[in-house]
């Protein structure tokens, strides 16, 4: 991998706002998805799925659905059969065995000739369930002698508490065993996060707070539901995968484990994706797949949204008490956490990643932080945006924010001296590279909505007798890194193709064609980007973890300066020169200082693409394996109005400063804020699944469940740091986690700073801010 | 490009005979293949062809077409329009314009919503066609004042006759004028080839020998007849191409110069392919692609049997004369030779080539040899297996045989005498490399059926009376090259995946993953070998030429090699070794002489390919230019047996020596041998058009079209000479052609063996052989 990052050079490609070339087809719905595509003799599935939170099945028939016209075949866990049967996975094992764990569970699929004729079979199978008694909250699932979310078998208990399960990390990073917490069968897994000496701290501290905060299982809520088709080939023994994901390489692993073929049987297509936020990294693949196989034909999977709801991969819930504690000149010397994820029915939850969030930003030295996850009878859990990140975040920040009121101190501040700098220690016992937490905080104290904010917080005519407040939060993302290929190849026309593996989520695949437009030296219109399949695309893993643009880019961009060389090398013999004395610009290669000596493009490529021809194909190629990932941080500010009658929040104004290394296309930079803000806005004040006692989801529609409306939405104001990250392409780091983390936190400080109210319950629905209002009087 | 070609080192992949990973699903049937793409909404094209050889369109009433319902549009050239309106490629103009050159020749086409509405909308299309005078023996069609093939501007014309024609080449390389013969319009090129005096050489000459042989258009008669899917993308602005075609990229650039759209807008797909034989090198294409463009619907395009034997482009009718001197000791003094090869009506034919053929067997100090392709109302032509070689080799290697009678001299002699050898030079006053001529030559020579070959001769009790003889003829071919990538994967579960761009015609895809096996130290039931898309693939040109093996397998050594390094690099981190201490085995990379040290393949996957690896996916690339051919030769011998009273001839024994260079896959060369002598049996034996004289095809069906059926297949016995190539890999040489160059003349020199007849027009009917055995006597 050769990668100059120089900025003092300009660049004639990077760093432009260019438009996302699959824009045009997606704003104008001619698009095709995993679930739009069309194949004769095409079956569509549907499910049948737990009425109960948690049930013993007694008995399941399946013969009136069978009966219904253009009914293909009704499925159960038995009759699935396969590997998948016996799996303590839910994608291994899609359809419930002998138990429910949650009101939303399958239990059965029917595959009909038409949606309609599925949705009639699902209707007509016919389930005996004996209930069992139930556990909803994870704080009461935790108890010992809570009743159990699931009826285990031994083998299942030690496999599901297996793994890091009860291991604590000590000061000299070893594992030591410790005492046993007389805890519930309940709690899947525990990590005991430390550093320092706790009760040290707490002598130390002359200011302490603690709070407890309860956050809820927010969905993914993409425009496209979970989706997926599968056709088998004529003689059924090979598998093509059209699944809306952001994995292909997961998807057709996963079907290889569950139907017990090797991988090279299935090749799995990259298709246009409607939305993931991390919720598509899984689920039914395997199940669709199992389906297609047995039946020997296509199978259509589309959760309708009510499904979706149900039955999809949630954010999980989260009780958090954090503890800090101070010194009066505003020094963090103690923090102590007790962090609950709730991981539903299946483990997953990795509650402890809610801890290290919460020990990733602020510098101290006495850190102590149990984390625990907890099965409960509600649908299990998947990553969303920055998973564990906003739970974790909300919780800190809220608390940060009563000690620097407690301090009498400017949060900013505050924040600004105990902010992770390049050198201190992380928690994981090595050392913070350089990060840009500090410049954020800066960039908020210059704007006006915080230098500004006594003069700001005035109501305007319309909000008359609404309490105005300024709230201020920060928060981060580890950042990932994935090793990936990339090829970049030259076109008889003279343009150039990158060949990638990954799935574009987010206009990914427009950045990869600035990165490879300036490693070529050629203008963005002439750079197409093609995406493979499994069966021959280079090596990219899932899109997720802000890592795409960070891991790929090198990749891409090696791949780019690759092809370079070889387009020069050929160009060299055909215009009778030194590599080194070319140069690619407008489409030619020219001979620097020559005018008039040139080859274009097209001509170096039928050199090297055509019977007879002398020189090698130009197919540049990229692999990189980027070591390090580079952490991301984001501080924000949020401008609310509170009605102090009716509890309703209204966010006026929002400006959110954000680390993001080098915006290689600035517009797409500046869209991941816009969008990540207005996610954490419904993590905020919307978006939240609502339980009754016995495990039933009274959220499951979009009637229930509120999303953020776009007049919900305020001004938001991107404020973008470039503290360049050693390894990304340019300088670019991650982009896509961090916006979302700090949004309920700057949220509750500025309803906070408005009403003086703490509301330690997301999302902060009127009712909720409403009690807190009335408990602060 | 590192390629090792060490033959005494034995390999452990390359050269065992292997089955062809594509056989099972071919053999049983369930291959898909273009034309079997079912698609929602798909429509079907039908052709209506015209029923006279040469007419002028008066009119085109479309209208009882359109009204049949089902019937979703009819197409003529003017209501097709865009650039296929105005081109004089037959491909680019794929409906007739104003006149018809041929009968067969589209006049319009039906697309229906059925195959039957096509096929009864095409039924009433009513064209009034004016006749005009039709020329179909390319002899007459050559004459000063012969009817012209076509009515044609002055532009065309000029186009037509344009590039090489009435050029000729002088010894010392320059090109000269020479006085220009007097020839219709309808010869629409000619090469004169000459080296030393041919005047001379017959002043030295002390026998000679003339004679003129006539060959028949033969069709490729793949077992898939021409076909082809297209499918437009939503936005109707992308299509999706599957064809049945030897070249990808080709269609591409065919169907987007047809439709003047960007070559990005068109992605061709890889299909398998029943069959080729150089006859799908692009036809229909264009007309398919402009179909979908118009229609924004997914148009099937599949010839009927008849429309492939009236429409599609089979080998050319040839008309050669050969004039042969000697010297008495057997000494080849003097070649003159005038091959005309009729073009149908379209150019194309390169007459040059026969021309070029008929040069390079024989070393011959004078030569002067005149090629003609001549314009007729016929079909126009295309490649077929070793283009224009069979019929020169028919109408070459039959005079050497009189010669020989004449000298009294063995055919095998004279031929070793006179056969070219390394150093010696080419036509084309180059030098020829090394050869395998003279050791297959040799080969045959010790072969039973030579070497006891009047032991041979008596006839079996159930062929009494028929007349026995053995026949010997040599024959070559150049070979092709064109410049090649490759990629090479490392999976998950450790076995290997080869990305190729080409396509597998004859079990070249079970070669290159022999070659990528022995390249990596695996078992080729580790390899596997997929075909990508033209937006994604390295760059490969079509199959053909005999050079797929001879340009790809570089390429994939190249790639295989380069993947090798990779995973000994990444493995000699985990295993704390230096990577040239490292040998992949069964699986496993091992310490050499260590034993237990090793890490499975699968386990360096997991460390390149998991988020968060440390080490670059494993992605072998192979990019190589093979700069110089490697002219392959065969030398085989036919027994025959003719019946006196009919003029039947069964072969009966048949041995088919061929320099190969290496057998990569020994079993797939013999199996290319076989197929090749089975096609050339057809030329000599059974197929040929037969026109009247208005130009009507009364071989327009396999009832008429006589193809060879098994039980006209003798015992076929391939003898392997290997004389390795500097440039293939691990010395192979191309093999696809050269089995089909000398068969017509070796049944040739066998009748007249047996009979004494010298028979000089195939296909040699009973017809033929009684009359020339009647005018022999």
């Amino acid at each position: 991998m050769t990668q100059t990052v120089n900025p003092t050079t300009p660049h004639a490609s990077v760093g432009k706002s260019t438009l996302r070339q699959d824009a045009p087809d997606k704003l104008t719905g001619r698009t095709r998805y995993a679930g739009d595509l069309a194949l004769p003799g095409l079956l569509h599935a549907r499910f049948v799925l737990s009425p109960y939170a948690h049930a013993r099945i007694v008995n399941i028939d399946t013969s009136a659905a069978e009966a219904i016209p253009g009914v293909a075949a009704v499925f159960t866990s038995k009759t699935l059969g396969m590997a998948l049967a016996n799996s303590s996975s839910r994608a291994q094992a899609p359809l419930a065995q002998n138990e429910v764990y949650w009101c939303g569970h399958p239990v059965a699929v029917v595959v009909g000739e038409t949606e309609a004729a599925a949705e009639d079979g699902a209707a007509a199978v016919d389930i005996d369930y004996e209930p069992l008694s139930v556990v909803i909250d994870p704080v009461e699932a935790m108890q010992p002698g809570a009743p159990l979310a699931r009826t285990r078998s031994k083998d299942e208990v030690s496999e599901i508490a297996g793994g890091g399960a009860h291991a604590a990390v000590s000061e000299d990073g070893s594992q030591a065993e410790e005492p046993k917490e007389d805890l519930s069968e309940n709690v899947s897994d525990t990590t005991h996060l430390r550093t320092g000496d706790i009760e040290a701290g707490w002598r130390e501290a002359e200011v302490v707070v603690e709070r407890t905060y309860r956050t809820s299982s927010v969905h993914q809520s993409y425009m496209e539901p979970q989706s997926i088709t599968v056709a088998p080939s004529a003689s059924g023994h090979q598998l093509t995968v059209w699944p809306s994901t952001q994995g292909l390489f997961g998807v057709r692993a996963d079907i290889a484990k569950a139907i017990n073929i090797p991988e090279r049987q299935i090749r799995v297509e990259s298709v246009p994706i409607g939305g993931a936020f991390g919720g598509k990294f899984g689920l039914h693949e395997p199940l669709a797949g199992a389906l297609a196989y047995k039946l020997r034909k296509p199978v259509r999977l589309v959760y309708t949204r009510q499904e979706d709801l149900l039955a999809g991969n949630p954010a999980p819930q989260s009780v958090i008490t954090v503890k800090l504690g101070a010194k009066r000149d505003g020094t963090l010397v103690a923090m102590q956490a007790k962090a609950i994820f709730d991981s539903g029915a299946y483990p997953g939850a990795a509650a402890a990643l809610g801890g290290f969030i919460l020990a990733s930003t602020y510098r101290c030295p006495n850190v102590d932080i149990r984390c625990y996850e907890v099965l409960t009878n509600k649908v299990s859990t998947g990553a969303y945006r920055a998973p564990n990140a906003p739970q974790a975040t909300f919780a800190l920040e809220s608390t940060v924010n009563e000690l620097t009121q407690a301090l009498e101190m400017d949060a900013i501040e505050f924040r600004l001296r105990n902010a992770f700098k390049e050198g201190d220690p992380t928690i994981d016992r090595r050392n913070w590279i350089r990060i840009g937490l500090v410049e954020c905080l800066e960039k908020l104290q210059q704007h006006p909505l915080w230098a500004e904010r006594e003069k700001q917080k005035e109501a305007p005519p319309e909000l008359a007798g609404w309490k105005i407040g300024i709230g201020v939060a920060a928060g981060g993302w580890p950042g990932g890194t994935e090793p990936t290929a990339a090829a970049c190849r030259l076109e008889t026309d003279g343009t150039i193709t990158v060949v990638l593996g990954t799935v574009d989520l987010t206009g990914s695949d427009t950045s990869m064609a600035l990165i490879a437009a300036e490693g070529l030296g050629l203008s963005v219109s002439s750079v197409n980007v093609s995406h493979d399949n499994t069966d021959t695309m280079p090596y990219s893993g899932g899109t997720g973890g802000s890592k795409t643009t960070y891991s790929m880019g090198p990749a891409v961009l090696a791949a780019a300066q690759d092809a370079r060389n070889q387009i020069l090398s050929i160009a060299a013999d055909m215009l009778e020169a030194s590599p080194e004395d070319l140069e690619i610009k407008d489409g030619n290669v020219n001979v620097k200082g020559v005018p008039g000596k040139n080859v274009p493009l097209s001509q170096v490529a039928a050199a090297s693409m055509r019977f007879g021809g002398q020189h090698a194909p130009v197919y540049g190629r990229g692999q990189v394996a980027v070591k390090n990932s580079s952490p991301m941080f984001a501080a924000h500010i949020a401008k609310v109005a509170v009605d102090p009658d009716t509890g309703e929040v209204r966010v006026l104004d929002y400006v959110a400063a954000q680390d993001v290394g080098f915006a290689i296309n600035p517009a797409e930079v500046e869209g991941q804020i816009h969008g990540g803000v207005t996610q954490g806005l419904g993590w905020a004040l919307f978006e939240g699944f609502s339980y009754d006692e016995n495990g039933q989801l009274l959220t499951s529609t979009l009637m229930d469940y509120a999303l953020p409306h776009s007049q919900d939405v305020p001004n938001i104001t991107p404020l973008m740091v470039e503290i360049p990250s050693a390894s990304g392409p340019f300088g670019a780091k991650g982009v896509g986690e961090p916006p979302v983390v700090p949004v309920a936190a700057a949220v509750a400080n500025a309803i906070a700073d408005a009403t003086g109210a703490r509301v330690t319950h997301i999302p902060m629905t009127p009712e909720r801010v409403f009690t807190a209002l009335n408990s602060a009087q």
